[in-house]
C-alpha cells in the first residue's frame, strides 16, 4: 500500500471536511428541534421553516461529497483516511435522510395544527431530545474516533425504541376509545415512528464509527 | 489527476464488484417476495426464513464494502471508476437497509398471521411488486449507466407513494368502522409503510446514479 505524503494543506482538508458534517449535522439537529417545537408551540410557519431549510441539508450532501471525491481522487489517501473519507460519504447519505424525515414530521405537524390538539405532549418531545442527542454523539464519536462514545449512541436506540412502542400503546388506547381521535393519533403515530428512524440513522452511524475504529484497530490513524 | 493503469486484474474486479451488487438485489428482491408471499398465504415459517436471511444481507455488505476499500486503497482509480467505486459503497448501504425493512415486514406478518385475516390483500402484492422491481431496475441501472432506466425509477415512486396511500386510507376506513380492526389494520399499515420504504430506497439508489450519470458527464468511463 502506498504511503501518502501529508501535507499542511490535506490535513487542513480533512479538518475542513470534519468541520462540514459537524456543521450539516448541527443543521439537522436544529430542525429536529424545531419540527417538534413547531407541534408543541402549535407554529405551522416554524414547521415551514423546517420543510424549507431541507434544501439546504441536501445542497450540504453534494458538497461533502465533492469533497470527499476530490480527496479520493488528488491525494490518495492510505488505509486511516481512506476508511474515513469513505465513512463520511456513508454518513452524509444518513444525515440527508434525517433530513427528509424531519421535512415528512414537520408536514405532519402542519396538518396536525388545523386540527383541535389530542393531548399534551410530554413524551415525543422527549424522544426527540433524546434523538437528537444521539445524531450529536454519534458525528462526535465519528469526527473523535471514539468508539465508547459510538456504543453508548447504539445503548440509546433501545430506550428510543421504547418511548416508540409506548406512544405507540398509548394512541392505540385513544383510537380505540374515539373513533374521532383515529386520524390525530395515526399522524402522531408517523410522527413517533419518524424520530425513532433519526434514532436509527444515528445508530448506524454509530455502528460504522466502531467498524471504523474497531474492524481494523486503525484508531491511531484517525486521531 | 492521475490516470490509471488498466490492467485485466483490475477490470476483472470490478466486473466481480457488480455481480455481488446484483447478486445482494437478488437476495433482497427475493426476501421482499417471500415476506409478502408469507403475508398472502398466512405461511409464518417463510416469514421465519426472511428474518433470518436478514443476516446474510448483511455479511454482503460488510464484503462489498470491504471490496471497495481494496479497490479505492490499492488501484487508486481515476474519475470515473472513483464514481462507481463511491457509489457502490452508498448503495450497498441501502440494499442492507432494504434487507432490514423486509425482516422488519415479516416480524410483522408474524403478528399478523396469528390473527384472524381482515382482507384479502390485493393492492400490498401489487405495491410490493412494483417496489422489487424498482430494487431490480436501479441496480441495473448502476451496473450499466443507464440514467434513463434511473429516472424511469424515480418516476414509478410516484405510484408507490399513491398506492401507500390508498392503502392508509382503505386501512383507516376499517378503523373507523370496526374498533377490534385497529389493531390488524395498524400492523398493516406498517407494513404497507415499509414496502414505501423500500421503493424510496431504490428511488435514492436511481438519483445516485442519475448523478453519477449525468452529473459530471463521465457515463463514457463507466459503460
Amino acid at each position: 500500500m502506498e504511503r501518502q505524503h501529508i501535507s499542511a494543506a490535506y490535513d487542513a482538508e480533512l479538518h475542513a471536511l470534519r468541520q462540514q458534517l459537524l456543521a450539516m449535522g448541527g443543521l439537522v439537529e436544529m430542525m429536529i428541534a424545531d419540527a417538534i417545537r413547531a407541534l408543541v408551540d402549535r407554529d405551522t410557519p416554524l414547521a415551514e421553516r423546517v420543510i424549507a431549510i431541507d434544501h439546504e441539508v441536501n445542497g450540504h450532501e453534494v458538497t461533502i461529497d465533492e469533497k470527499c471525491l476530490e480527496l479520493l481522487a488528488l491525494r490518495q489517501p492510505a488505509a486511516g483516511d481512506l476508511r474515513f473519507i469513505t465513512l463520511a460519504l456513508k454518513i452524509v447519505t444518513d444525515l440527508e435522510r434525517i433530513g427528509d424525515q424531519c421535512a415528512n414530521l414537520a408536514k405532519r405537524v402542519r396538518e396536525i395544527n388545523t386540527e383541535p390538539p389530542l393531548k399534551p405532549y410530554i413524551d415525543i418531545p422527549r424522544m426527540a431530545q433524546r434523538s437528537s442527542l444521539m445524531v450529536q454523539e454519534a458525528l462526535d464519536a465519528f469526527v473523535r474516533g471514539d468508539d465508547e462514545l459510538a456504543v453508548k449512541v447504539c445503548q440509546d436506540d433501545q430506550l428510543v425504541d421504547e418511548l416508540n412502542q409506548q406512544i405507540q400503546r398509548e394512541l392505540y388506547t385513544y383510537m380505540l376509545e374515539d373513533p374521532s381521535a383515529i386520524s390525530r393519533a395515526m399522524k402522531l403515530t408517523y410522527i413517533s415512528k419518524s424520530l425513532e428512524r433519526i434514532a436509527d440513522h444515528a445508530t448506524n452511524i454509530a455502528e460504522m464509527v466502531i467498524f471504523m475504529v474497531k474492524g481494523k484497530d486503525i484508531r491511531h490513524t484517525i486521531a
